[in-house]
């Protein structure tokens, strides 16, 4: 059993990236390998997020594993004053890996300082969520080849924790990065000062019109309301950045349309009977790639 | 694996319905057979409903399956904003099948259009709970046989969806159906005519008093202090339409008492230990007939 | 199977709790005996009390059986106006155990009255907590020795039904206890009474000073800022019944330092790094512990 905690996408060469996806691949589909583990995985947390719990729910029961789950904070007592330093000490003896969400940036990181078993981070505020990035690499490599590859980012790229993760990770690979998106939320500077360190080939853009043609994946992100502090400037924005039937005209017949949902507008559900639409595949490549991570940590 | 949805008790035919009863048998009991399954049962729950949710999660598990749960809505991140299409166009990604209770009518068979695993409506507002009406004539079965029966069904006719698709599944049976209740909560008009075009042997009366020497079975449902504008009324009617070991003088040794759980007043606990009371047997039901559902559609 | 129930500490002989805690060091550690059941426990916690939770569900799935779960009781139907008597009646025919967790005390003694699995008493109110004191007796057997034992027990001593059992339970071994309180939180009078009538070597103190040295372990409570009226009182109290790494100078080597954990001033975190320090153990030990008290039920 090797103890290694994963707080963030940074963590993995493009060797830990490729291990992880093949060995992802073997657990893909109905005829899947499904190495069969006792082990009991923790899920702490600390804010909802029911599509990522599931998500690992599902991969540990499908390597034949349970979880043991601290349930809503709302409903919890486990947190009542206590420290998560503590809680995490507590909940080690439980468990054989901790699977946390926590509102506060660092918050995975400081609890893997305290335990023994393998934390892994299901995002912790701002900062990371690494197996949402791998999920999102196994959807591309599947759909459209990691090298090689034009991408378009769109929408919220300023907020956007998934899309900085993302784009980071891609510096692994030859890609080509396109990000649009209205210049109020904009890649940060920083962000892309690292990928231009990392020698990536990447443009901005605020309109999709002129890129679109060129790309082999559309990755769509929610524009929130909450950013807006007038609800017309919100729906302009929320309109221009989404897409519909007619938006792709311009798209190439192999264009894979990427989400990490929940979607509410920016994809018009015409989309969902068309072979561009592969949003729902890459929610469903989280077990997979959860199993192959789970089934190397365990 | 067979594919097919679970969405009313209509849809199956008197030999569905005896298939199924037969296959519970087989699971009762503590020498139970139970073929085990790897499968793994979606719980999505858009209102609370304990009982129906346990009794489900015990069935598949007793198969030897697990659950993957969405958890309380209000502690739930899946629903922000999200169509219910997307939200189980997304768990059919992880579970094998699904159990949906939501409050609009008409859900289960929405959600069915758009999953290619089975969807098993386990309530759907005013619509249908077929599971409930399965485990009711497993019930009735065990107790007094579903041919050459007279059954009382009593209480709150009008708003008990319960009731109506119990009436409805009877008419596939030689049944002799009395509905007691106040005027105000008499049985629709439409659910009559149905079961009048279905050549039901069917009468309606105000008071139990006439009819309860001749019953097999006395169903007792609950009134809902909501249909009452008038505290005292409600009152008045809940105790009318309630009983206790006096009202059962009258009743046949054999007299089995159903109630679909939880009771407030409309059964005295006295009557829990005569061998009338049939309502915990009921609940406990719900384990084999479930698993024989289940076990047909994994 | 034997069905009994679970109900208190009391129930227990000096015999019993030896045999408990034996089967506990067989389950305790990674290559401890984990004989398999498919039982399911059935879990109703009326109240949150998370870790005691996620230790029960952690040892029966050790065991190889599995949970069905009531929920939160705010977002739980099953309690909708229903007795208790009703709704354990009716999860007895889901589960092959019941722990139940409720505010009024009694709730378990009357809980198991009704039903004819195994009732696991997991916190009454004010009642008992038998599986905590059972944990709490192997802690202090495994790092002390039950027999030729001295311990202080500090803190919150009127109000605490951990101490109160804990307390009762020692009566059983070779073991002198030292209490340590401010007066307004002294042991009640029928609490000391019990002890001196069981023969137990017992000393109050309102200062931890004097007995320190001669303790093998000191088992702090928390204590609650709603029993002080004032603030500044709660805290001078509560500084003053904390410990810190200046308060062990005058500790033995060998001194074990216990609490029921979530803790919140009362032990500095500096201490977490001593030997002293067996808070999380004893924490952990909850799970070989209710592993053989169920062990031994199903």
């Amino acid at each position: 059993m090797r103890h290694d905690h994963v707080l963030t996408a940074k963590q993995f060469s493009r060797a830990d990236i490729e291990t992880i996806l093949d060995r992802a691949g073997d657990f893909d589909g109905p005829t899947g390998d499904t190495r069969h583990t006792d082990s009991l995985l923790g899920l702490l947390f600390f804010e909802p997020s029911t599509r990522t719990k599931m998500s690992f729910e599902t991969a540990i029961k499908r390597l034949g594993g349970d979880t043991i789950d601290m349930g809503s904070v709302d409903s919890s007592s486990v947190t009542k004053g206590e420290s998560l330093a503590d809680t995490v000490r507590v909940i080690e003896g439980y468990a054989d890996a901790i699977v946390l969400r926590h509102p506060k940036q660092g918050a995975a990181k400081m609890a893997s300082e305290f335990v023994d078993v393998p934390v892994v981070n299901a995002g912790d505020g701002a900062g990371h969520h690494p197996t949402q990035t791998l999920l999102d690499l196994y959807t591309i490599r599947e759909n459209a080849g990691l090298d090689d590859l034009t991408i378009g980012i769109m929408g919220d790229l300023k907020y956007g924790r998934t899309v900085h993760s993302l784009a980071q990770a891609l510096t692994n690979f030859e890609t080509t990065q396109h990000f649009v998106s209205p210049e109020s939320l904009a890649l940060p500077p920083e962000v892309r000062y690292d990928l231009d360190e990392a020698g990536a080939a990447v443009a901005e853009h605020t309109e999709l019109e002129g890129v679109l043609p060129d790309l082999d994946v559309l990755y769509v992100t929610r524009i929130q309301r909450e950013r807006f502090p007038d609800e017309n400037e919100y729906r302009a924005v929320a309109s221009e950045y989404g897409i519909d039937l007619r938006t792709l005209e311009d798209a190439t017949d192999d264009l894979s349309i990427m989400h990490p949902l929940p979607r509410v507008d920016e994809i018009d559900p015409a989309i969902d009977e068309t072979p561009h639409a592969t949003y729902f595949e890459q929610a469903h490549n989280g077990v997979p790639v959860r199993m192959a991570l789970l089934d190397s940590l365990l």
